[in-house]
């Protein structure tokens, strides 16, 4: 049976799942994971010898405390990241993440209407972690993120996106052709629909979906290796 | 220089601090890390195909919470947890930690005034996760863990001690003779005093102190591999 990709309903039924009274996650404890297999992701495919420079993408909702815990692990593992968050959340957490953040001395850019502190941060980058939008995003892309997509791309970087590339509608994929196209995918607990058709390397995460819950929702998971916190779904056979 | 042998006043100051406004972590992250880091360190030395039941022995503190987490994810490697803990915490999160290992159907011995309980569960598993005590520990062993140390020593099970081994002296060890002995010691943030004449397998974990804060309290902490969430001090020329 090969690995389900989620509807957007599904992949938030799961979440309510993790975080209700049956899951009893935290959401400090599932960003942490989720924010650990991100870093990890991007760890695997670009080395800090190369690429020391990540420019960690956040948004406005969940996604973008993944980013910042993200940003604070490949501080961490000896990356340079900075931080693009022009509209930070308004939940408490977020505040706690971006100051462990500022702990560890990652530059976070000021918010701006001008496009020129993300293009000039762009310039300064070697790779960009796209933790914008997650499943719950609803099309169509918003100001200042519209031109913050036109600019990723144009900078030619590579991306590592998180859950489902910013953009792209969450079951339909790029139809609409605004999304990010990155080169490297971390899918969250199991891909999304719109992810079917990716064409780069497609990483999971989320080890924290229990075998009760796979069944439930029949994700015919594939096994990861050893104690990792990420498995690579392109050298699986997983790929469709 | 050497890496860092800590005071438990200064363990407890570095803890104070990552929890309090400068940190700004909350105790679910620092448990989700640890808890993540003894787990890996459990499954780098002994392997599930050759001891895949793992008695995890946890104690009323954090500590105890530490080994909540650590049954969860041996339970996703694969592992075959049990867990044994005679006085969970009061606080809310080791509700939400033992619901979690519920879920994964994870064994909870049922609390006894008998020590038959736990001499089953020890003649039935291959390795212990000893997360009894940690560095708030003061003597005397208060029951029912003074006769659980004897019964986990009586059993000549492998034990993988969590921070400090259980019934040992913060700062002077396993002076009184009635702690563990480890095979293994996984400590966190950076090794305690008493630690210093620990003659295993000594592993570090813990990868959330920021260089800041490493200055601040002279830890002379060892580089971490890649994006590993554990090193072995051991091989890295710190052990003493």
């Amino acid at each position: 049976m090969s690995i389900r990709y989620l509807t957007a309903r599904i992949a938030q039924n799961i979440d309510q799942e993790l975080m209700g009274t049956t899951g009893a996650f935290s959401l400090d404890q599932l960003m942490e994971l989720a924010g650990l297999a991100c870093a990890q992701t991007l760890a695997t495919v670009y080395k800090r010898e190369t690429h020391p420079r990540v420019l960690v993408c956040c948004g406005p909702g969940n996604q973008g405390g993944d980013g910042l815990v993200a940003a604070r692990h490949l501080g961490m593992f000896g990356y340079n990241p900075t931080i693009w968050m022009p509209k930070p959340g308004s939940k408490e957490i977020f505040q706690r993440l971006k100051a462990q953040c500022e702990n560890m001395r990652i530059p976070i850019i000021a918010p701006s209407t001008e496009t020129a502190p993300l293009r000039d941060a762009l310039a300064r980058s070697d790779v960009v972690l796209d933790a914008i939008f997650g499943f719950s995003f609803k099309p169509p892309v918003r100001a200042p993120f519209d031109s913050a997509l036109s600019l990723i791309t144009e900078s030619k970087l590579p991306i590592v996106s998180v859950d489902i590339p910013s953009g792209w509608d969450v079951e339909n994929g790029n139809e609409a052709g605004v999304g990010l196209e990155p080169d490297v995918l971390i899918s969250l607990t199991a891909p999304k629909e719109g992810a079917k058709n990716f064409k780069g390397r497609h990483f999971l995460g989320g080890r924290f979906v229990t075998k009760a819950m796979a069944e439930k929702f029949d994700l015919h998971l594939p096994e990861y290796p050893g104690f990792e916190q990420i498995v690579e779904l392109t050298s699986v056979g997983q790929k469709l």
